[in-house]
């Protein structure tokens, strides 16, 4: 319809499709963006294609944990400050940033490829498995904190990772489930409630 | 906070405060977007970064009717068969995007640098009321349809520019209000209903 439209534009047209790469962006969306762009605001969108290019060329996996970085090895992974005994497993660099946020862990990282998710393919190989066993199995490594979501598939991530490793003799922990901080018991899951009161623990 | 964190990437960052400036994107989603882009979809990073770049170099405003477009003057404007007696005054090329859709309007378009609103320091010469004057007094137009948007701003333009053409022999004319197609009364708000019923007309 764009095609034949009067008073079409390609460039205008290519934009508005590529928008629509972004997570989350339909076609209203990614319309509304480029107009809003090319119209009000051409600096931002050169500041955009620049960041991009410069964030593409700079941004690799850190050759250890997998995160994102800017250099071989990530600067967590380059402390020497950080407890090599334990190791905590997130699903990806946003899972990182978040655990790493709280200050309050002060171990390494492994960052899993996404997780695992049979309909979509992605198997204990996809995801990265093999290369998290070597890096568990350095020697210096005794507990795995696994953080992976606690969706359907984070779970089932979890359990994969926990029976490959618990066998190695290695320590394998969770995070805890329960109610989130702040919350009130009306308006919290019947699910986690229950998963609460199983876990629960003595004061 | 970012700064100080360990595990900080510059680039990444870069690029999250970047992404921020597409309209509708706060602080998570641009986050969002950034690590899906360097984790799973480096090639719409390219792809988006390199339709931005071609869209500034190619994308201008047509000289005669504002609209967005790549050549001097847009297809439209450029038509001998469009009805050049007819100029329809739309806030934004988005807006001339869905009158043309209907594909029920021959004549030609005026894009306004937006709408009037004295708030944002917004006044008939910011929006080009100038341009729209001597271009609706080129001889060949006779009427002009406002199709400014129906919000307090929207209407407040088009009652400018009413104003100032109506004296100088143009006939002038506003879309019509009314129910909106495929509605049910019941869920209508009452201005619309009360619009509507004023403005009713013969069958």
């Amino acid at each position: 319809m764009h095609e034949a439209a009067p008073g079409h534009v390609p460039a205008l047209d290519a934009l508005i499709d590529a928008l629509r790469h972004l997570p989350g962006v339909g076609p209203k969306s990614a319309s509304r963006m480029a107009y809003h762009l090319l119209e009000h605001d051409r600096e931002a969108a050169q500041h955009i294609a620049r960041a991009l290019d410069a964030a593409l060329g700079a941004v690799q996996r850190c050759a250890r944990c997998n995160t994102l970085t800017e250099d071989a090895v990530c600067s967590i992974c380059a402390d020497p400050r950080r407890d090599a005994r334990q190791l905590c497993v997130v699903e990806s660099p946003a899972d990182l940033a978040a655990v790493e946020q709280t200050l309050t862990y002060h171990g390494l990282y492994f960052v899993l490829m996404g997780r695992i998710s049979p309909l979509d393919g992605l198997g204990p190989k996809e995801i990265g498995l093999d290369r998290l066993m070597t890096r568990a199995l350095d020697g210096a490594v005794e507990e795995v904190i696994l953080a992976t979501n606690f969706t359907n598939e984070g779970e089932a991530t979890a359990h994969v990772i926990a029976e490959t490793l618990r066998p190695r003799g290695l320590r394998v922990t969770r995070l805890a489930r329960g109610v989130p901080a702040g919350a009130e018991l009306e308006y919290v899951d019947l699910g986690t409630i229950a998963r609460a009161l199983v876990d629960r623990r003595g004061t």
